[in-house]
C-alpha cells in the first residue's frame, strides 16, 4: 500500500490554515471554470450576466458547538456567513439557500429558536430564504443539527481579494474576533461579557463598496490567514500598526488565557478592506455610524508578506496559521 | 411544560412523504418571497432576470450509506442531484456549489475517489462546480462524511409541478426505482445485478423540455410522493396504467423482499412528466434514445387523487407515503 493510501483528513485540514489548504487544493483541482465563470478563488463564484452585471455565488457549511451562544447561534452565522461573503464581494445578495441535517430526536423547539432567528437575519437583512432542504438521519449519524446555506446575488462592479494596491490603507469594520472568543469561552462555561460579533454586513457594505479595492471578511482563520491571503493575491506587503488593532480587553484577555494566536480569531460581522488613501475618511466617517471601532489599522506597500509594527518600531511577520486552530466555531 | 416542548424531530420527519411536509411547513413559514423570486414551492426558486429569462436555485443535502454503490457513490449522487432539480425546471445549470463536512479521520483515498467521480459528472454535464466550503469535525460528530450542494441555472421557460392539464399524458423517461433498491441491496449485502439509475438528466431535458407541461423528479418519496404532490398542485386526477409502469423485474423481486412500497423507491436520473397527447410521440422518440424504457403511464383528467389502474380494469388509490419509508439512501 503506498503512503498515499494511508492518508486520512485530519482536523486541521478543516481549520482554515495552511493545512486546509492542502485538502481544497484537492478539491479546486476539479473546478473548471469554463465559459462565463471567473474569479472563482474569492470567497464567492462570479457569472458574468451582460447587463445586468454579475450573478455571485458561495455556500458555506457550520457546525457550530454550542448551538446557542452569546449574541447568536447556528441559525443566525449560517444566514450572515453566507449574506457577508456575497456583500464582501460587492454583491447584492438576492437568496438564500437552507440545507438542514438532523439527528433524529433534535428538541423541535430548538429547531424552532433556530428557525425564528433566521427568519429575524432574513428580515433584518433584507434577504429571502427561497429554497431549502430538509434531512434527517438515523441517531448519532451527526452531532445534533448541521446547516450549509447557499447564496446568489448580484454585483455591478466585483470586489476582488487581488485587489490591494501599493500605498492602499487597510480597514477594519470594527473590533475583532469576538466571534471567536465567545464561542470558546461558552463551550469552556467560562463567565465572560463577551457577545459574538455575528451580523449581515450586506446594508454597510452597500454604503461603501465603491471606495474598496478588495474586501474579505476574517471568519475561519482569521485576520493572520485573511490578511495573508489577499496580500499574497495582490502581491503587496502589508503592514498593521500593532496599537492601532481593535481587539477589546476581554477578547484579548480570554484568548491569551486560552493560549490562542489572537491573529487566528475569527469574527463573523467584520470585513477588513483596502482603500486608496484619499476615500479613507469618507469610508471611515460611514463605517463608524455602524460601528464606532471601525479604523485604519494598517497599510500596503510594494514588496511580500504581512507584518505586525510595535510601538518601538519592531516588525514580527504574521504567518498563515499552522496546524490546529481552534476548536470548530463556524 | 407544552407539549410542543416534548417534541422531537423523527426519521419520518425526512422520509419525504407526510411526515416531512410537517417540518417542512415549519421551516417554509419564515420564507418571504419578496420582489422578483416566485414559484419557490417547486424543486428549485425562480427569480426574473428580464431578458435573460429566469435564475433558478436549489440545493440538497446527501447523507448516503454505503458512501459507494453500484453505479455510483455520494459525490455522483450529490452533483445529479442537483443538476436535475434544475433540469427538471427548465433550467440550463449554470454552476454548482460543493460543500463537504467531513469528520477526522476519514480515508483520503476515499475523499479523492468522491472527488474523481464529482468531476466525472461535472464533464459529463458540462456543468462546473464554481465555488464550495470545507469543514472537518472532530471525529464521531458526523458519520464519515455529508455533502451538500446548490446549483443556479438559467431557464427562458420555467416548467412548473403545476402544469399538469386534464388531458395531458404521463411519461415516465425510464425504468423506475432501481437507485433505491440498489443501495438497499448493498445495505444488506444482498447480491444483486441492479445498478443506480444514478445520472445527469440535463441533456435530454433540454431537447424535449419545450413539450413538457410539467416535470419533477422522483427521488425522495418515490413517484408516489412526487405524482402525489404534482396532481395537487395541478388540481388534475392521475391515473396511472400499472401494466405500464416501468419497474425491472429485479427490482419489483428486491422491493417485494424487503416490504416496501414500490411507489415510495426514489430514482436519481428519471424524470416524470406530462405533455399534450399531441407531442406525446416526439417526445418518446427523443427520450427512448437516452433510454429504450422512456414511456407513457398514465393520463391526467378532471378530478383529484392518483390511482392505479389494473389490467382488471380495478382502481386503488396511491396516496403520500405515511411513516418511514426506508432506511436514508438519498
Amino acid at each position: 500500500m503506498s503512503k498515499k493510501e494511508n492518508e486520512f483528513v485530519e482536523l486541521d485540514h478543516g481549520g482554515g490554515g495552511f493545512k486546509s489548504a492542502e485538502i481544497i487544493g484537492d478539491i479546486r483541482s476539479i473546478m473548471n471554470f469554463t465559459g462565463k465563470w471567473k474569479n472563482c478563488e474569492d470567497d464567492s463564484a462570479v457569472f458574468f450576466l451582460g447587463k445586468k452585471g454579475h450573478l455571485v455565488f458561495t455556500t458555506d457549511a457550520f457546525i457550530v458547538d454550542p448551538l446557542f451562544f452569546p449574541g447568536g447561534d447556528i441559525g443566525k452565522i449560517s444566514m450572515c456567513g453566507t449574506i457577508n461573503d456575497l456583500a464582501v464581494m460587492g454583491a447584492d445578495p438576492l437568496g438564500i439557500s437552507l440545507s438542514i441535517v438532523m439527528e433524529e430526536g433534535f428538541p423541535r423547539e430548538d429547531l424552532r429558536k433556530i428557525i425564528k432567528s433566521i427568519d429575524k437575519i432574513s428580515k433584518e437583512s433584507g434577504v429571502p430564504v427561497v429554497t431549502g432542504d430538509t434531512k434527517v438521519t438515523e441517531k448519532g449519524k451527526i452531532d445534533k443539527i448541521e446547516i450549509t446555506t447557499a447564496g446568489v446575488g448580484i454585483a455591478q462592479k466585483v470586489i476582488k481579494n487581488s485587489g490591494m494596491k501599493a500605498g492602499d490603507l487597510i480597514i477594519s469594520s470594527g473590533d475583532l474576533g469576538e466571534h471567536a472568543v465567545t464561542l470558546l469561552a461558552t463551550r469552556f462555561n467560562y463567565k465572560t461579557k463577551l457577545k459574538s460579533d455575528c451580523g449581515p454586513m450586506n446594508h454597510e457594505l452597500k454604503k461603501v463598496r465603491e471606495f474598496l479595492t478588495s474586501c474579505k471578511d476574517p471568519t475561519r482563520g482569521g485576520v493572520g490567514a485573511n490578511l495573508v491571503e489577499m496580500a499574497e493575491k495582490s502581491k503587496v506587503k502589508v503592514i498593521l500598526q500593532e496599537k492601532e488593532l481593535p481587539y477589546k480587553k476581554e477578547t484579548k484577555a480570554v484568548s491569551e488565557i486560552l493560549g490562542i494566536d489572537i491573529f487566528s480569531l475569527a469574527s463573523e460581522g467584520r470585513f477588513i478592506a483596502s482603500v486608496r488613501p484619499k476615500d479613507a475618511e469618507r469610508v471611515l466617517k460611514i463605517l463608524q455610524k455602524f460601528n464606532p471601532e471601525a479604523k485604519v489599522i494598517g497599510k500596503a506597500s510594494k514588496g511580500k508578506g504581512v507584518f505586525l509594527e510595535n510601538e518601538l518600531g519592531g516588525f514580527r511577520p504574521i504567518e498563515m496559521p499552522k496546524g490546529k486552530l481552534i476548536p470548530r466555531i463556524c
